[in-house]
């Protein structure tokens, strides 16, 4: 008899398999530490805003009813804010979730995807899935995308080019008139997506740093997607969204499964934008840990890449790995780089100033460990 | 220049553009009334769990940490409550989730897909949008599913059949033995997915109703579905899950967006599970009302279709528009059944006994003003 895993998709056969991440009490156990500190995913040190898990809080006496699938309220804000017309926004489950629709929406086998190297995991993993063949062009010197080559590699059969602004891992970013120059080269035929998780990082460290929703009016082809899981501190709602035109977001929302966002998440989300003081001060403390950690690895004599985001990817002077154990001892979780094509680099999400102090203490126990100090 | 939309996917292309649903504010506005009940969705009128609600807020402290998204501890509760292991289980926002990453996996353009008429509407949708055919096979004489003719349909170009079991929304199921020699009758390289949204329901009403679950160690080609949106009453939070054997989760997990469930949704569906009492108490009231409805609908001289779930599609008498419109009018809001090829029949979920019982008295009006009383 045949067996029904022959007949996966080709594409999907050839995903890696899905390996749940640790938790970190199991972290905590394996390595006998009790007071971990994961500065490993990016979060928001300061949390979420008391308004926004308040509002949230509320949605719970009506948990047994469906969430509004339209978004109504949620996508009326966000609209607003852009000065955008709601059909342009498509809700999603993380700004992953937009990511995957306009794969879904015009990828098909055969097609081509066109990525930067040391960029956001995802692209390919979403090229991969759905047969697609990934391009990924070479960085800068600096690590930072080419857009240049990345233009150059577009072809007919491109479908979406993925620029990450800033991109994570590295935390580099494209200046305005080069993204501008980049999207005018862009091909009718092909949707260029800025990937702005880390938007408000950027803009608040540096003044060149584009907003690219602001050109949506004049690119018909162009995808922007922002996330409530960073600078809002709501990455465990999981929401997130993208801007395009009227016909991208039409087809974007035929692909999007409804309810993907739920009661408490579109309520924590609307309650987060109209926090500003919140918003200010995990601005500043970013500012803050970014300054400390620069200056922690330039005492220890170490590079890193810089970063305009709210993590910093540094050169550990040799392979990472046994650093990251060494790190992972003394109970502090980073993430390695290995799989971004970066074997040399951790990459460190800034912390609070106690999780930035314990960080650069135990990498000089690291240091020591390994020999390399 | 050419236009981005022109490269939708065809299947894309074909799917109905999205409609967001009017939140019951709007129309509450729209027909003047003050007080509507929803009877649309099948949600449990009791609403969540105390303790689900509790549990969902205790994590809200740490809206900022991303969701667990191996879901460790509800994988393995949910995995311990069918006698499987955790690797068997796929957690989705909702059971919509598996039911499209089943579609992902397993269907290619050109592919078939098999499923009843009158059945669930995100069959044929899945179907469209990954540009395969779907299969309709029709019912039995009283709305079920013809199991003899859905295996009968099956080709070597079928990858999934869906079975809902019982359906929606018709209420609709096959029992016990004719579910099994159907299993037995799905050849190697076809997917059976089993949706058992409404299962607790059903095997509250009828005890030859089947827990396919139990069949999955024999069936290495089988998909049961669950949700925590109905009978749990955490419509609102979003989560569902499916089971397997371990070799189609590992496929199902590497297309699942890792964060799917979020944190406040994965303690809920948790803590919901353990909540027996509020569990007993849904069905109680499901019993109940259903009783009190079908009693209504046979006053009242009008036929349904006999429903082992927590909702009943009755006969109108006509075509439904007029009466659907009438009973918006007084408040009331069903969910017409004409997009199910049923132009004469309303679902109504069963309510609490004041919503039923104000259900009844609006149908009263309604029949009277269309004139069919």
């Amino acid at each position: 008899m045949s067996d029904i895993t022959d007949y996966a998709a080709a594409g999907v056969r050839g995903l890696a398999p899905y390996k749940p991440g640790k938790p970190v009490a199991e972290l905590q156990r394996e390595y006998g530490v009790a007071d971990a500190i994961k500065l490993a995913s990016n979060e928001n040190p300061l949390g979420a805003s008391p308004r926004a898990r308040e509002a949230a809080a509320a949605t719970l006496d009506e948990a047994g009813i469906y969430p509004d699938g339209g978004g109504f309220a949620l996508r009326g804000r966000i609209a607003d804010h852009h000065g955008v017309a709601a059909e342009q926004v498509t809700l999603g489950n993380g700004s992953s979730d937009p990511l995957a629709f306009a794969v879904e929406v015009f990828v098909t086998p055969g097609d081509e995807v066109v990525y930067s190297a040391h960029a956001f995991a995802l692209y390919p993993l979403l090229t991969q899935a759905a047969g697609a063949r990934g391009v990924e062009v070479p960085t800068t010197a600096g690590y930072g995308h080419d857009l240049e080559a990345m233009a150059a590699a577009i072809t007919d059969r491109t479908r979406v080019v993925f620029v990450a602004n800033p991109n994570n891992p590295t935390g580099t970013r494209v200046g305005a008139s080069a993204l501008r120059n980049f999207l005018e080269r862009v091909p009718g035929h092909t949707l260029a997506v800025v990937d702005e998780a880390y938007f408000e990082y950027a803009r608040d460290l540096d003044s060149d740093y584009p907003d690219a929703s602001a050109w949506l009016a004049e690119f018909p082809n162009l995808l922007v997607t922002r996330t409530f899981s960073k600078l809002h501190g709501l990455a465990g709602l999981r929401v997130g969204y993208g801007l395009s035109s009227p016909a991208v977001a039409d087809l974007l929302n035929r692909v999007r499964p409804p309810f993907n966002v739920n009661a408490p998440a579109q309520a924590a989300a609307l309650a987060a934008m109209d926090d500003a003081e919140h918003l200010a001060a995990s601005l500043e403390a970013n500012r803050e840990g970014m300054a400390q950690l620069e200056a922690g690895l330039r005492e220890r004599g170490l590079d890193w890449i810089p970063s305009v985001g709210n993590f910093l990817t540094f050169d550990t002077g040799g392979d990472a790995g046994e650093v990251h154990e060494a790190l992972l001892r003394q109970g502090v979780i980073l993430r390695p780089m290995g799989e971004y094509g970066l074997p040399r680099h951790l990459r460190a999400t800034i912390g609070r100033t106690a999780d930035n102090e314990r960080l650069l203490t135990a990498l000089d126990r690291a240091l020591a460990e390994t020999g390399r100090r």
